[in-house]
């Protein structure tokens, strides 16, 4: 598109190649940028900045941080049990639950060999190291309910069995709210083989 | 969410004020551009950066442009049709379907008093001296089919009525492909009314 000058199409070119943005979108948001200058763009062009210059990941459960240790290492926790995930968003997922009070692993990958993703590729060894010197006697697997999550839980279970320490995965089932009637059939064959006994 | 690095949190609220993009897919991008830095955020950050800095509007129809005038208004058109749209996006939908060849108006803005929103918020005095001085002979008005589409439309119409120059409308029904059945009601009754009469 000929019409655009060179600075907008370069911008939407830029913003079509973040996540879920497509050409339509990424035009509309260049659009928005360019008519809302200093008081959108300016300040986003520059968190931008600032967030790559000052994140780096948690040297020892490579969660996002500016310091060496993040926000969730450097609270009280329970450091007996560690919660493995794909990457650092899922964190924020199971904080926002509530449910979890112990430490963290984010794995920032997962085991797919067919996309030529390996061990690796994810923070593998990382983990493997600090349920030997960290005393963690449960590891959560929390990877996504996939295929490529399933692999990879089974994969990390079976690197930590020699290490005497327990290993879980999350409940796989229905999920609070949904129906029966519309749940895929493989949501309810999990939810058959991992039903509970309730008397 | 005390979890998150301090510059990720202000790059995900930024993120959460452009159009369309709510806290959850604020956070994707934002986790996106940390964890693709140098490949993505970096370029990013500078075509915002440079868009900002050389785009204005076009002296004479307020498309984007680098220069004083606009792609479009350099390029030999037929300056006797005028086609009337809101925003920069419209002109690059209508290039798009390659049915126009006159020039262009962009408005900046819809007539829309509920919202405080009045002739001085948008070009229409230029659009008026335009009309007065260029020599032009019909104005398209191609603003959207809703309530405020129609209302400027009209508005526009009845201010360039004293200038002795052709005001038309696009034609509004039955989009293209689109079935009877899935029609909402005002689409079916301005297609009726809009009807034309094949011999």
């Amino acid at each position: 598109m000929g019409l655009l000058p060179k600075s907008m199409a370069v911008l939407i070119g830029e913003l079509s190649k973040l996540p879920s943005i497509g050409e339509r979108s990424a035009t509309r948001l260049a659009y928005f940028l360019v008519m809302h200058g200093a008081k959108r763009a300016v300040p986003l062009a520059a968190a931008i900045h600032e967030a790559n210059k000052s994140i780096k990941l948690c040297e020892r459960c490579f969660f996002l941080s500016e310091e060496t240790l993040c926000a969730i290492c450097k609270s009280h926790r329970d450091p007996s049990v560690c919660c493995v995930v794909e990457k650092p968003v899922d964190v924020i997922a199971i904080e926002r639950s509530g449910e979890f009070r112990g430490i963290y692993h984010v794995l920032h990958g997962l085991w797919a060999p067919l996309k030529g993703k390996g061990e690796s590729d994810m923070k593998l060894k990382e983990l493997v190291e600090r349920v030997k010197n960290e005393g963690i006697k449960e590891v959560i697997l929390a990877t996504n309910a996939t295929v490529e999550g399933d692999a990879t839980a089974l994969y990390v279970a079976k690197l930590l069995n020699p290490h005497n320490c327990k290993v879980s995965r999350l409940a796989q089932g229905l999920s609070k709210g949904g129906e029966l009637e519309y749940a895929d059939d493989f949501t309810l064959s999990r939810a058959f083989s991992g039903r509970n006994n309730l008397y």
